[in-house]
């Protein structure tokens, strides 16, 4: 793959300066384009942004998606020994076969809107350790997980859309989240899949222990991914790389997706800059976090499931934007009269 | 086609009482399937809502999209004498020409969502008459456009989607909002296809003068139609009706396409009861209008084009919407367990 090899977490932090960057040439070439189509300049509002995005990331004023790839990927989590998901963990590989046989929302979101599907499930039988005890992962075991989601992506791609699954894991986005971003715990703990007032104020309780269990990292991100996060976190992290060192534009998905990305932002901000956000999720501690990290989700539409669901919903207004960007005509090519 | 028929305007006032309405006992039998899907029960967010939204119009409980039908209605506008556009009029001929060759934004979105795209040039070479002179259409002429519009709906489709052309309309939706609604004129008064600050005080102006001179339709919603409307208005106004007598769903576009509709809401709410609106357009007075019909947009993307263009994007969310609802596993079928 093309991204740079590392063997420490802390190599993230120099990382940038060893991957690319936005083509501005592409991106002025597209907006040129977009001012000379048939319609008043602008008003076809965010897919005009959308389509310059898209020509700075691929490097061509005509950027087309013929492969969208979506990756989900799963892990199983220790911190569910604290009682914080009402679900049992064993739904986390349930789901995972019911990705398999087709079922679940990410298949039908994925077919209506033309991403190639592809789950990979990282050692649901061995569960991250319970970070109110310990750290969840190895410096070892982080860079193994965030190497497989690197490896993941396919460099023929031209967009990639991340989701996650794992019973658990919005206890750790909001872990990664408060750690990386500081403020309330509360602020950024929701019901997840279904916690009622009890339980959301139980998952501030497990954070606030594990978040004094390990001051020690506070301010090193890379570091608070091993502590606090999970494999399913570090896979993300590592496909939003190997994406970005192949010029390949990303859609994250909601609270979740968007919280182990967010611990690139917090390592170095311009890591995320190859990445749209698809959606806002109903969890509320996602609006803060898109505050935090600067981006203004495509849709607003209330879901908060994960599974990379916004992130695929998404992708057809990518498709539209592109579609109009290199399908219309040129108010030359028309014979539309200027105003 | 399935609409009763009438030859007067009047006749507006009493037809919600003979188009049917909701099937409540399919949208219940679509929130329980909603509710054994594999996820938690509401995630999905707005999806649910439309999937349920589209199981009642269509009265079962699995609606499918087999047939989108897009339909865009272009008519030209005496009060361009009053130099309320910058564009030449000739530009709705042209743009007519541009979507029936494939050139127009509307041609790449209903492609790229899946709608068959009609365009209805409603004698172009024959402009309204200037609303601040008399009345822009006869009742004649005003029920020849609605019917005109009626009739275009296919009624083997499953959704229709509505949009518009008319240099400028957007002077003719602030006055048929204003003359609906009341309140200010200028707050419901934008820039249209490019006014600057001049060219907006030039069109409240404008149609301060309209109200004044129609004061006698206030309060007559059909009658507002023809006083001051145009063709394609009242074609829009026939085509929601037509689809809502043959239970198909409509998607509405923005402020020009739902100010049209309006005149409907403003005659007997019930008459949009089978419409979404598509976008929130970035035209001011849009927001303000859906506040008045009680409508929530499906998508907010700052757009301001007409065509049909938010009304074609948002077809491609009510997909997404019926994939998920008719292709998800069950809990049951999945063997997942649940909360």
């Amino acid at each position: 793959m093309s991204l740079p090899s590392f063997d420490t977490l802390d190599a993230l932090t120099t990382l940038a300066d060893r991957l690319p960057e936005a083509d501005s040439h592409a991106a002025e070439a597209a907006r040129a384009r977009q001012n000379a189509l048939t319609k008043p300049p602008g008003s076809l509002g965010r897919l005009e942004q959308i389509a310059e995005f898209m020509a700075a990331w691929r490097g061509t004023a005509r950027p087309e998606i013929w492969r969208a790839q979506a990756l989900v990927f799963a892990g199983n989590h220790g911190i569910c020994a604290q009682g914080v998901n009402p679900y049992p963990q064993e739904v986390t590989a349930q789901m995972v076969a019911n990705f398999e046989a087709g079922g679940a929302a990410i298949n039908q979101l994925c077919r209506a809107n033309g991403a190639d599907l592809s789950v990979i499930a990282l050692e649901l039988g061995r569960p991250t350790g319970d970070f109110t005890e310990g750290p969840a992962m190895s410096e070892a075991d982080c860079l193994d997980a965030l190497w497989q989601g690197a490896s993941a992506v396919d460099e023929g791609a031209d967009i990639v859309i991340l989701g996650e699954m794992g019973i658990g894991n919005s206890t750790i986005a909001a872990a990664l989240a408060a750690a990386c971003f500081g403020g309330p715990v509360a602020e950024w703990v929701g019901p997840g899949t279904g916690s009622d007032k009890a339980g959301i104020l139980h998952k501030v309780e497990v954070i606030e222990r594990g978040l004094k269990r390990h001051g020690g990292v506070m301010g090193n991100a890379p570091a608070i991914l091993a502590a606090l996060g999970g494999r399913e976190q570090a896979a993300i992290c590592g496909a939003v790389l190997a994406a970005r060192a192949a010029r390949i534009p990303v859609i994250l998905d909601g609270f979740i997706c968007t919280a182990a990305a967010a611990v690139l932002y917090a390592t170095d901000k311009r890591l995320l800059d190859h990445c749209l956000v698809g959606h806002v999720s109903a969890e509320p501690g996602h609006r803060k976090l898109l505050a935090a990290i600067h981006k203004r989700p495509v849709l607003e539409f209330d879901m908060r499931l994960g599974e990379g669901s916004g992130a695929a919903l998404a992708l057809g207004i990518v498709r539209s934007a592109l579609a109009c960007h290199n399908g219309m005509a040129t108010f030359g090519e028309a014979g539309v009269s200027e105003a």
